[in-house]
């Protein structure tokens, strides 16, 4: 496949996943300096890896969360919990993700992870 | 909840998962130096967390899949991988994870990851 | 042991170690969404792990702080060592845990957390 | 040789790699609590490591890039995109170390090292 | 272009940094499963970034070292060091890559990154 | 004070803390490659951090304990719990110590140190 066609099929998904104004302000964010590595993840991640269908699309972003949580990027962790909401998964599927996280990475990052969950759910209009 | 409930529950969840045997050298490797860490795990990890219901039991185990590969913890990556083979999950889905893992935790994290669920597969008799 | 006494127990413990103002903070921070979490801290980590008594509380402390420094998590960083001034630990004792630090995990880790405990003392009155 | 001496020569090259107001700001933001670890920096540092001659000047500064970035150190990243710079750095040089860092520590540690990156550059008035 | 195209010039710069017979062997470690893996290392990895010329490709050996030293990869650590050689840079370069390790990420991170490259620069038939 | 005299009197008290047998070993691993690395970790660790009173021995060694811990450094790790039973510590202080790390970084992490603390304790005779 030529990787212009895994580019533009990577940013369709993408956008379907964040819409278009959260992925534009990314694509932007670092002018022309940052153009290769919005190649990586338009062509490469949304473009590649997240076309598998193996998984179901609300366990990837679950998967995600569990991921970007344990690695500690909060920036990343918050994407994808917005991601997570738009693929479908529960405010409670996402605090179960984060508890797992206490237990076997250790309360603060748990703590931050909540943090990040509650400040998302906020914005998406849930009551806490 | 008494605390003894708490534990013998757990130590029953993480025996349906692991197995008698596995569980039993886990829970003697330290002997009464490593009683209050089992303690924690039967009572707190698996007494507690895991017998919450929001996701189903091969779920919990991709986002523990995610989570120790995230955070770089070969043994427990391989206790859970062989965790989710028992709750359901198929080769293709671990793979998935691995592969969110390779573009968001870097392609040295998927290889050891790829190792070892390799190695745990290969141990499932899954010809690779 | 009942998990409620735990909980009150670990409650009362740390609202001695932070003040009453600090921990309804971090307490209600998250909503309901956080309650399971506050349960793991109240009951398994106060209420548990730190009424054990082979460390007096200073050291418990010292050991938090190295934990969390090298651990690189900020604002538990902050946490903990708002709680070794409490428990009765000196400043000097703090800064040869975060001059090991640098030595040991870097100086970038000890910047940081230099950042942190600058902060903490400043807030406590102490004249750097 | 005597400490002093690695100490006046490690601040002599600090000070030339990233001129006398950032590192005067630096070596009083935690007043006399500070004092030892800048002592680390310039004399066991900049007073040693960084005096010896195996690696050209700019070679460091892209060796430090991607330790800094590699390990999540955000502040430090800044600091040194900015020695990389003063050290004759071309931004297509960096960009070139974080987009290895993408494919080899994952997307968001690209991510946020863009970010630092993109505000360092356009401080130094690089049209992005 | 295609990743056809993108893969096969990736697996020759591969081959000639490590040589057939490593490549192989990691080609073929993970069998079918790891195809994906090989084909994101191959395509994306040395197809589309190690291609880019901004860096000599020493300096892109050394940044390589830097990173997987930091992050704590240690045996791709080992792999990066074979490339470091094959791509010319000297014992001396490697050591003060280390060096500056030692100082930014800590002792025990350096004494583990010394370990890997004594045991390849042995293999090398460097005298140490 | 001259480095010379840093470096001995850092030597002098990692022998005794180790014990000489160690100490050669470790200082002879890397050859003349590793003689930067031991400069530091005899004068700038052992011969300048490790000399401050602030804290007594025992304390030291339990912050390091926690440090290595927390970084997952597994074989200074194992370094550093002999030198807490060379400095006095108690092997239920070093369990509280890994308790606390169960709870603050999680189970895998606490796992693996207690595999360590395991090894170490059988090693000096102590029945587990």
């Amino acid at each position: 496949m030529d990787t212009q066609e895994l580019y533009d099929r990577g940013l369709k998904l993408r956008t379907e996943m964040f819409g278009r104004e959260a992925v534009d302000a990314r694509m932007n964010a670092f002018g022309d300096f940052g153009k290769p590595l919005q190649h990586i993840i338009n062509a490469y991640a949304y473009g590649d890896v997240w076309q598998r269908t193996a998984l179901p699309a609300e366990m990837k972003s679950l998967v995600m969360v569990a991921m970007m949580a344990a690695a500690g990027h909060a920036n990343e962790l918050g994407v994808h919990m917005r991601g997570a909401l738009k693929n479908g998964c529960k405010p409670e599927q996402i605090q179960e993700v984060l508890l797992l996280l206490a237990l076997y990475c250790g309360i603060p990052a748990a703590n931050e992870a909540h943090r990040i969950a509650a400040d998302v759910l906020r914005e998406h209009g849930v009551r806490l």
